[in-house]
């Protein structure tokens, strides 16, 4: 459908308000996405305090498309909410481990793009952050996020204030694999990447990165090994610090 | 938009096959869905074969929705290509940490809600299969997933031999938080659980469970600890073995 086809990120936003009518729209939408089991353990924080923003835009980074933008959609696995009702009801919760927090994981991530795809039909803007994870002890501080309940990605929202092309994508045999799995020669690679690594864009950011090759700017620069292991050792502390790692 | 709004769960399908042309609509749906970092760390098994769908069914619990749809997803977190890219291109990948896994099941999730709406917008049906995180190593088998890949999440897709109504969620308060997280009184479970609980077909189910209450349907029956622990382990060790725990 349209609204899929068009998505791009936008990461300049205006500073016009959302309408209620509108983000209650895309908070229902949210709402429709399959969950496991019906459960529904996820939950989604609408942040539009100046104050708390600033916050969290010091927690992701400084992007100031978190400043900029009205609106922002923290979305947690979060099985508080159930535990309590379980609690309340006789029955035991036995979902303080890591199963149960992937699980809930997936009910927020199909969550938020169903918020994301219903924001972009409302001719809205997006932008997923990343770092919602790298950073997600600092934001459940922030955001008073209670034991059972782990931030996993973060929505901007906004009318946009930029008209950016759609991004490129490796042709789809990069990503479709028919029947089983169909491994990569080197021949393959080269064919996939080919398109992407002659853009006159990453040829000249491979200039201004100061690098031999496009990946290396993944490698060495935006996503490094140090930086992963630092980010992985902080996710499981979290993970272990809200309760889900309790596997025995 | 009126697809997300009219979604249901489909567990009945017809045998009608898939176009090519439609089947690849939803693949480039998929592929328009937001990655980190434009990485597309993820990748899509289309299995159709019946001999293949024949295993993945007694993968997946013997779901007979498997057997009768036509087309089954399987989707991935998947560092395998990007690290062989890396590796042609001097560059050497440092993705084979908790954090990284964490990432590209990200990526895997959000194509996968872009799949399973593109698919309802033409007239199909979909169902997600949660077996597919608690029989991973099966499926990896089943399959031929390499290592730096491990399957999160499975859509099947087929025309519907039913027609369901939506079905029912809790109010949108018991999801979304104002500002920051506002925790739930004993009160507010009550009646946020209120309509739910008291609605014929949960209170036939509970009948039918032979339980006190709804949530020991849930707690002793369907998501019980023993189970959850059971596939958490099995999950982590999916984790090691596909090379994503190296977090030192």
């Amino acid at each position: 459908m349209d609204t899929i086809f068009q998505h791009r990120t936008i990461r300049k936003y205006k500073s016009d308000p959302i309408s209620d009518e509108i983000l209650e729209k895309i908070l229902s939408a949210a709402s429709r996405a399959s969950t496991t089991g019906n459960m529904q353990v996820y939950s989604i924080i609408v942040t539009r305090n100046e104050e708390l923003k600033k916050q969290l835009w010091e927690a992701h980074f400084k992007q100031n498309m978190v400043l900029e933008a009205p609106v922002l959609l923290t979305f947690c696995a979060d099985f508080n909410r159930f535990n309590k009702w379980c609690r309340l009801r006789k029955a035991e919760p036995g979902y303080d481990n890591f199963l149960s927090f992937f699980t809930a994981a997936i009910d927020a991530l199909l969550a938020a793009q169903n918020a994301a795809l219903e924001a972009e039909y409302h001719g809205l803007g997006i932008c997923y952050l990343g770092t919602t994870t790298y950073m997600a002890k600092r934001i459940i501080e922030i955001l008073q996020i209670p034991k059972g309940v782990v931030p996993v990605t973060t929505l901007v929202i906004g009318y946009p204030n930029e008209n950016p092309p759609l991004t490129d994508r490796l042709p789809l045999r990069a990503i479709v694999h028919n029947e089983t799995y169909n491994d990569f020669s080197e021949e393959e690679i080269n064919q996939i990447y080919y398109d992407k690594e002659n853009m006159p864009f990453y040829q000249e950011l491979v200039k201004l990165n100061n690098t031999e090759t496009l990946a290396q700017i993944f490698t060495e620069k935006r996503y490094t090994k140090k930086d992963n292991i630092a980010f992985s050792k902080a996710l499981l502390d979290v993970l272990y610090q809200q309760g889900f790692m309790n596997n025995e």
